[in-house]
């Protein structure tokens, strides 16, 4: 991670894409999930959506999954440059959570963020708010998935005690 | 599911109780949220969260697992005594979700939901919407996750068309 100061508002994060398999969302479902529309193809059939589609906690899940993989993929490339990396502190929640569209088997979700707001943190000297929209968007290009959440990342200058 | 107006704004449900193990917490973050604190303990100890704990999705999931399966139980009994059972449709979504405190290993959570609006749905005739806002308290009555859902919920008569 970037320190506070170095991120601005505006700045874009492509997360990358994930296809949804049937086999990923029954296994998801099955655990976490299991109304039949989500576990069971006939079922779904049947069902208000029509098909099987993936929880959508699934969906956001694999957000945080993308997430961290780009936050590992960051870190590395500061460190091959010889810079610090910034601690990513915990996460207070989120908000306006929107579950768009069902993200139905083989559909490829495209996650994107967006840095909407940054600001020092009262509670914590030595780190900064980072408010961020993320969204997951399908291959015919229609929002899936859009929420905002807020993280804490370390400052570069500590404040003075 | 009950019909939508055999619904009360105040009612509460006790939607049962999880105790998160080094296993489950590991297994799901090691798909979902493979932050060192996730997914190994000594690195979790050397953390700000000083010791292994949940992924916040992990948690709201868990959420997501007791709620079908205390409808499920709803639906066998309303089923048992003859009555008809109503249809639970898509989810819009959450809000104001909160992660007020780390879900650590072997702490059991137990969750809570209170309905707190009902209203017809303008979009879907034959449907309402119920709002509930859903609740996690660990065993030293500590809340750990609190946030704000909305569903769509089959009327018991559908109007006319």
């Amino acid at each position: 991670m970037r320190f506070f100061e170095d991120i601005a508002v505006g700045e874009k994060f492509d997360l990358g894409r994930v296809t949804f398999t049937a086999e990923a969302i029954k296994a998801f479902a099955t655990r976490f999930d299991p109304q039949p529309f989500h576990i069971d193809e006939a079922a779904a059939k049947r069902s208000h959506f029509g098909a099987l589609c993936a929880s959508g906690w699934h969906t956001a899940s694999v957000w945080m999954r993308l997430l961290v993989a780009y936050q590992r993929r960051e870190d590395d490339a500061l460190r091959a440059r010889g810079e610090p990396v910034a601690a990513l502190g915990p996460s207070p929640g989120f908000r306006e959570l929107k579950w768009l569209k069902p993200v139905y088997v083989d559909d490829t979700i495209t996650y994107a963020t967006e840095v909407i707001e940054t600001r020092a943190s009262n509670s914590r000297p030595g780190w900064g708010l980072m408010t961020i929209r993320n969204t997951g968007t399908n291959q015919r290009g229609e929002p899936v998935i859009s929420f905002v959440s807020v993280a804490f990342i370390e400052r570069r200058k500590k404040p003075a005690p």
